[in-house]
């Protein structure tokens, strides 16, 4: 087998364009329908297959080689805590059982009923209960965006920037799966001249496109993960959009870093694409000078060839506008790295812990992944196609993320994560 | 009854100068023994009083009002859930049991010696299953002595610091209970006039003396907590030490706030007292010049009049030394006024989310909550009775930060919060 080779045949019928073919597999918890138990599932084309009916028929405990049953569960967390031995048996069997070549489940009527339902008939959830959400500042070229427009192009980057994977910790209870709607928030400013704060709605509301990486399993408090080992302690990937409010964070920012501005919401795609999945789209990363301490240098190839993009549908449009086209490549650090630093003062990560990348912005303007950076701070607005202008995100602006490898013949998706912006709260 | 009245009896005795009388009845977790399940207790005196025992003789079914056990638990969170009228219920009818002039407990000695064990005797545990851990900035003194140090005494206090409560989000994963050692973090550091960074321990750790008020009840996300109701959310109080290494921190800060600065450990006391016993230590807050935003405004008194007081044991010595003498009076935002400002953009509050304070420190020297501030960034040592200087902790110093309030023959304790410093990871 070569990397990006021809696709693997399934039994179900796997739209060319899906997102989910059988070389991805995603996890995700859904709930089959109203009233129900929430259960884990995994997308497969426009199905997803119930693993807890799976794992009840034994299909998949001898797999998982554990005795207690961990998919008739409303969250990732107990499968992840098997680790990556684990995880990989039970991606090895559910591949196996969609395989063309393999009849348990293609030739059991009543068990296929039970166990496959439509995507588009399922309520999708959080998939994993998070207990501290981290996000990251790792694409140089949107860290240079944001410091040009602070501090002018010579003093772009801060003089830490080169050296570590800057981070913050973010706010976890405000994490939300794709789909819900964002309340603008309201809060205080501090208009340009003038002596005292205002307070309202924000003025400046923005979306950031991030991918985020969820833990597995952790280290115990006082220990560190060694960076050539972070890797096994990744579960999967998820969309994010980090959506901040611009001018609140300008005003609220310093000493600490963003609070209110990025606390109100954060949305994730329901379907967490296994680390294995994306494993043929691994290419070498970005030339790191000056070169970084000893602990954070990773070897192997941790940088990943994802095609991001990012829609507008306005209220007044029902069809989407491009308004970003990046590449997950654009990051500087990358995802070993970044658990290298995390954990080297003693930290300790837990089983379904985020650790998101910050905005993935490359070095053209269409692949700036904020309109913070694509309207240059509200001074070059977007001329949408319904003939309005967008400095920042208004009310009723649907802005949706997706992501894709291509492969030969096939993709593996991360699906997409959106949300819609509601006017704030009186 | 006035505030600070005379102690109300108990048929136990407590002695003059506990933490937990009559009055404070402070809800911890503890194991009774090893390889029991954890559980909820009260502390009196000397004792802990075994809610989940009590819970299941039905002493406490009719206080809660619900249908499900609470106390049978590893924390308080599904006690917290009930809301005050739970909590009130459950105050008064354990205070009813303790007094000297109820038979119920203290007339049948099988009961009693089934719930009431020596506090000495247990382990006491994390009280509560952390969601989200907030850090404000709310003492003017500790934000204008780090900023006269940073920036000069003309720009000590950052422009937004008298408009809004400065916080950031903390991590929750690292938050140990009291008596948990803290292994001294590893890290970049930047020394003065390098052309590169170093890697290695802090030279520069560090305490910081502060509060932690629990959140009992939330809000739904998108919505916000009114000022005036804020104090209705609060199920009680802990003592905090926010372990800081302040090298790491002045590295990494600029611009997203601290990371492995303070990730490494945060411990808290572990006995969580009742909003409802500080009522009588409730004092009138400072004046806020200017005023806040009306969304700020609070209205009653929510500043609490409560010793505290920091200790340091060193390795060379048992006598432990006072190093810090401070009150809760010197804060300047109340905990409504946090409330109100965390939720004001819709971010959601959980049971469980712990907001701490920040360094409490006062005008006077003695009264600077954390060595940085003591020592004026190590350019003032301590001269210690065992014949050292102090400029940051060293490994094996035992820090303990204790507090009380004083009422009119008794005190209501938060009893401590004590850890040791052990050497760095190799």
């Amino acid at each position: 087998m070569t990397s990006h080779s021809a696709p693997l045949q399934s039994w179900l019928p796997i739209p060319a364009d899906s997102h989910f073919p059988l070389q991805n597999l995603p996890y995700g918890v859904f709930r089959p329908a109203s009233g129900k138990e929430p259960r884990v599932g995994v997308a497969i084309g426009d199905f997803v297959l119930d693993l807890s009916v799976l794992e009840e028929r034994g299909l998949l405990a001898a797999a998982a080689q554990s005795g207690k049953r961990v998919f008739n569960r409303p969250a990732l967390n107990e499968f992840m805590v098997l680790g990556p031995a684990a995880w990989r048996q039970v991606r090895a069997r559910v591949t196996e059982l969609l395989r063309h070549d393999t009849a348990t489940l293609q030739g059991d009527a009543p068990l296929r009923e039970a166990a496959l339902l439509r995507r588009d008939a399922v309520e999708l959830l959080l998939p994993v209960q998070i207990g501290d959400y981290t996000d990251f500042y790792s694409s140089r070229d949107h860290a240079t965006n944001v410091g040009t427009m602070l501090r002018g192009p010579q003093n772009a980057l801060n003089p830490n920037w080169l050296h570590l994977p800057v981070a913050y910790q973010g706010r976890s209870s405000s994490v939300v799966v794709s789909g819900t709607d964002v309340v603008r928030p309201r809060g205080q400013t501090m208009p340009e001249g003038a002596a005292s704060p205002s307070f309202g709605p924000s003025r400046a509301l923005d979306y950031e496109l991030e991918l985020g990486f969820f833990i597995g399993t952790g280290n115990n408090l006082g220990e560190s993960i060694a960076c050539e080992r972070a890797g096994e302690h990744v579960f999967g990937v998820v969309l994010v959009n980090d959506w901040s409010a611009r001018d609140l964070q300008k005003w609220e920012y310093v000493p600490l870093g963003p609070f209110l501005a990025k606390n109100f919401a954060t949305s994730i795609s329901p379907w967490v694409v296994p680390l294995d999945a994306l494993a043929p789209f691994r290419i070498p990363g970005p030339t790191q000078d000056p070169q970084p301490l000893p602990y954070l240098r990773s070897s192997g190839d941790w940088t990943f060839d994802i095609e991001l993009e990012v829609t507008l549908t306005t209220a007044k449009s029902t069809e989407p506008f491009t308004i970003c086209c990046s590449n997950a490549r654009n990051l500087y650090w990358n995802i070993c790295q970044q658990i290298a630093h995390h954990t080297v003062g003693g930290c300790n990560l837990r089983p379904g812990d985020l650790l998101a990348t910050g905005t993935i912005s490359g070095k053209t303007p269409e692949s700036r992944g904020c309109l913070l950076e694509r309207t240059w701070g509200g001074t070059q607005p977007l001329a949408l196609p319904d003939g309005t202008l967008r400095r920042f995100l208004e009310d009723g602006d649907r802005l949706t993320i997706t992501a894709w490898c291509q492969g030969d013949g096939y993709r593996v998706g991360l699906g997409e994560v959106t949300g819609k912006i509601l006017p704030a709260a009186m």
